[in-house]
């Protein structure tokens, strides 16, 4: 049942929210109708994303910091970066986005992020985690430069706080004099529960703990000096009061990094937020504001199961059901749950196995393996660097971690792949999540360049399976002896095999297949679209196209032989990846084309040279022109010049 | 004059390093044996490195702890894993490579860095920055598994400290309980003076400076209560001593992340420091020792100058003066000198240019401007991350950040070009330092991938410019109005013009230049490896051959016209480029030439698909063909072909 919080629910049939067009109507609020307006705003966030899916818990839970800090802080003059992004629902509502949050995440809709494009009120563009204290560090630079009072303010949550470049910034801005504020939103959450030593810290400061141990050990030696007369009691009473804050103070960690602690504060008490914030904007330098939120706030459900409700898809608003698309037939998995389940299999067989993931348990599916094999499995929190390095480190004692780590996030770890992983010429398996457009979540998180910057790595395998069955032979071949370092690459969502639990088998490594043979044009793909490849030979053969369709499986090594038959067949041949065409699958047939002295035509398909922006991933295959009508546009364009010029 | 320690020298001559071997040997030694084998193995450092350049200050830094870990620790059971690795000079020499001592950089000769191949006792290759922590929790996680009783140790500098992945693995140890020693090597210097609040709280909690604060404030409100009868002075007296411990343990930063705490103690006693990591190897869990030394120890311009001596070159053993080799006539400057002086010009005259350098102002010679503008120019601490998008954030604010980051750590700042930069279309110019091959830091260092992996990146500008004077007006162009993401690559070492203050001027963005124009064949390049065409260009005229020259300049945007002229003249091209040829220049005029529908005959010269060993940079240039003999063999046998193709 809805946590409905009525007495709020009832002020929020008030209409307040609607009379907000931008924060300066926020600002001409009384303190006391923040309290109203944090519940309607509460309640439009339900109400959309309830069918409009998104991102959920995380805005949620900063509603209250959200109207605090727009009614305290002169946006958009002055900044406010928002970490990931991902919690910014509010923000956007309350910054003239009202009428159009209907529209969020949808297909030329507004951006599930905030986005400098979008409004002057995004001051950062933001999606991946952890780089809200170094802008922030920047902005309040040179605002100090050019003697602006522009004050900056950095949200960043306790999870994205694990994340190496936000404690870079941290040691950074100690150092400056900016005057640059950092919310810490602690909710004790990344989009699974927050790992790591910072977690337990964040915890102990706010509980109190750290303080009452010290309490405890303080008493303990006091003890031992109860014989210093009649009034060493009350001494000691007086000694433990006047201590508390400057052994606060002192053993606080923010505090070694020269920056002021203030905290913990409930982050859903708006009314304290915004008197703490008003005190907070007249004290220069470096401050950190820890503030104590619950994700999901205010929904039950959500409060209940946060990673699910992190972004829950449709839900019934009322029940918190979750509302799944009915399905007659059975469905093909998604590739996530083939990995999950299939390094499980492998795991029982193979002890060496072990699986890695940078915060991402259930969006990697490695949660499976930390269920069934928890000493085995490790979340290292929000660290892509760390998790490379950390499965070298494994692998050079003789075990094969499988790295689990999204595409668009592993440009966060690539300086590990090729140091610590390739130029080492270590067997660790690098599994791609989120390979290619990954759709809703637009430009921050397509994995559009990992096909060619990860073929530009020596020693290093690069493959992708064309669908689920061969994802387990992959996955399969990538921990047999000496495959050294392996990457294997797919995309979100689901695979093409209902029946997708197949025997495995190991691969060639650098063996390509030669799916259909064909007379007119060679279509080479790679991974799973190229099933959008054998659907394009279906309609081009009713045309009387006759279209040989090739699934290389590995970008490196190339399959040369595979190529060569290939190129001295075929005067026509298009590419199809799921990756960008600037140095990808296209160039590197290129190479070979040229390296051996073919010069047939080559047509490379894929993601252009531009930013692409959300929208399902069917639809942004489509425009990106790689779809199977694409590639039924792109073989008639091509092989009809062919006819032509024969004739001529 | 040399800090001649008479004691340890007398000592020295004794001969006991050369009774070394490996570890084994040096476990036989008495303790006290240990203060004579470290000044032999000091002396033996300097005796070699003077003549023989290589890093110097580091290694002589971590003498007393190299000798004491290899006698405390089972190496190579136990592992011992260097951050970084160029103080690991007295490591090598220790573990049975002192009679190759002398090969040390040497093309051929032995690594520089610990590396795997070269010997059982380096744990972990290395090269880059912050690294060892992680891969010793890798290391120490598999020990547990398998319950080897084995040893892992991490030695760590405080400027690699402050890379953000050494929190990220020192987060995540800190919740798991495996036996992993951090030893934090604590000189107060990353290759420049560390920067940063992590600095400033290592020196603090290093003087009990915290501890005296604390007691002070302790003081204070003690003061207030005198008044409790006459055992008070006592009891203050007696809680003061008994909370010392307590506090500083509670205060510090360590504690937080659930590592035990130990030190700070000297690094320069032996006989100590054995004892101490004797006593550390029964704790179980993680445990850090704070380490202070002095980088250069022993040798005292080594110890006065701790920047120059970081590297010095050769230098005379017994006065310090550092040898350089003799010149008659101007030298060229080295390009990071001329982007050094240009940015000081520049931002005289452009007020909006901002300079920033994690932790290379020496190595970048943006310590110029740090000298001349020390409020406009940044070093960030060991942090490329950080650096990027704290650029990104001074962009969003109007300024003009040229972030210079050598080409291989820019690897490491990948993901922040793409995200922070690029898709927020932001005027970051990126001045990429150590392009291409590096030399004797051989494959950690060499900038062998920047060209492909930078250009797969949309809105981004990516140029390399031929000399000095075009570095100059390409760095003019990167802060003109809408000039966008830039970068400009360049390589290590020094130019070709001796008078480089060239005025500057705008060029336009995306064109090349056309050198020399010819008739048998098109030498493309890009960057001042076009030098070697021109070259090379010279030695083909003596044998008739006609080659025309082009320098690109821009890799993105490409220069089509040019191209088209190119594509139109000549039936064959070689493309030249100090890069990988998976995915760089030639793989763009590939592109080029299969989306014109050209098929001209295309060579790539560049760094093939492997890592390269060290070496000088003209022999690595030879070894890889892209030097002008290699061009000159390319044209001969290109061109060759085509000619007995004709006749036949």
């Amino acid at each position: 049942m809805l946590l409905s919080n009525s007495p709020k629910m009832s002020a929020a049939k008030a209409g307040i929210l609607e009379k907000i067009n931008s924060p300066a109507d926020l600002r001409k609020l009384k303190e006391e109708d923040l309290i109203s307006l944090s519940a309607e705003l509460r309640e439009f966030i339900i109400d959309v994303v309830c069918t409009n899916p998104g991102h959920f818990g995380a805005s949620l839970g900063v509603v209250e910091l959200t109207v605090a800090l727009h009614y305290v802080y002169k946006t958009p003059f002055d900044k406010l970066i928002w970490d990931v992004g991902h919690q910014a629902y509010g923000h956007k509502i309350l910054t003239g986005r009202r009428d159009v949050f209907h529209t969020n995440r949808k297909y030329k809709g507004i951006s599930g992020f905030p986005k400098m494009d979008e409004s002057e009120y995004d001051a950062f563009g933001v999606g991946h985690s952890s780089t809200s204290i170094s802008a922030a560090l920047g902005m309040a630079i040179a605002a100090e430069k050019e003697k602006k009072d522009r004050k900056v303010v950095a949200v960043i949550g306790d999870g994205a706080l694990t994340g190496g470049m936000a404690f870079e910034a941290l040691n950074n801005a100690g150092i400056e004099k900016s005057d640059i504020l950092v919310i810490l939103n602690d909710n004790n959450m990344a989009i699974d529960q927050n790992v790591g030593a910072i977690k337990q810290y964040l915890l102990d400061i706010s509980t109190s703990h750290a303080y009452n141990k010290l309490k405890d050990d303080i008493w303990k030696t006091l003890g031992k000096i109860k014989r210093f007369g009649p009034n060493t009691q009350a001494l000691i009473q007086k000694i433990d009061t006047g201590l508390k804050s400057i052994i606060l103070k002192q053993s606080n960690m923010f505090e070694a990094l020269n920056f002021r602690y203030f905290g913990p504060v409930d982050g859903h008490d708006v009314v304290q937020l915004s008197k703490v914030l008003k005190d907070l904007k007249d004290i220069p330098g470096p401050k950190l504001l820890h503030c104590i939120t619950k994700k999901g706030k205010g929904f039950k459900q959500a409060e209940l199961n946060q990673t699910v409700f992190h972004a829950p898809g449709k839900f019934d608003k009322v029940t918190g059901e979750i509302i799944r698309p009915e399905c007659k037939k059975p469905k093909p998995p998604k590739y996530q749950d083939v990995f999950g389940n299939t390094i499980v299999e492998l795991a029982n067989k193979n002890k060496k196995i072990i699986g890695i993931t940078p915060a991402m348990p259930t969006g990697s599916s490695l949660n499976i393996m930390m269920e069934e094999m928890p000493d085995r499995a490790f979340d290292v929190g929000i660290a892509e660097q760390h998790a490379v390095t950390f499965s070298a480190g494994l692998a050079v004692a003789g075990y094969v971690p499988f790295c689990n780590i999204y595409s668009s996030f592993m440009q966060r770890a690539y300086d590990q792949v090729i140091h610590d992983v390739a130029l080492q010429k270590l067997n660790v398996v690098f599994c791609l999540d989120r390979a290619g457009l990954v759709g809703d979540d637009g430009p921050t998180h397509h994995g559009a360049y990992d096909l060619a910057f990860m073929r530009t790595v020596p020693n290093l395998v690069v493959s992708s399976p064309l669908n689920e069955e061969e994802l387990r032979n992959l996955m399969y071949t990538a921990q047999c002896k000496d495959a050294g370092p392996f990457s294997i690459r797919y995309p979100r969502g689901e695979g093409v095999m209902a029946d997708w639990k197949k025997p495995m088998k190991k691969l060639e490594i650098g063996k390509g297949q030669e799916l259909f043979d064909g007379e007119d044009v060679a279509i080479i793909s790679i991974g799973p679209i190229g099933n959008e490849a054998i659907k394009a030979r279906k309609f081009l053969l009713k045309e009387n196209y006759n279209a040989a369709v090739y699934d290389m499986r590995f970008l490196k090594p190339l399959d040369e032989e595979l190529l060569h038959q290939v190129f001295k067949k075929f005067d026509h041949i298009i590419t199809v990846e799921d990756g960008t065409t600037v140095g990808g699958l296209g160039s590197a047939v290129l190479e070979f084309m040229s390296d051996h002295g073919y010069s047939s035509r080559v047509k490379r398909l894929g993601i252009p040279d531009k930013f692409v922006e959300h929208g399902p991933q069917q639809t942004l295959y489509k425009d990106c022109g790689f779809d199977a009508e694409g590639i039924v546009n792109a073989v008639k364009s091509m092989v009809k010049v062919r006819v032509y010029s024969n004739i001529s």
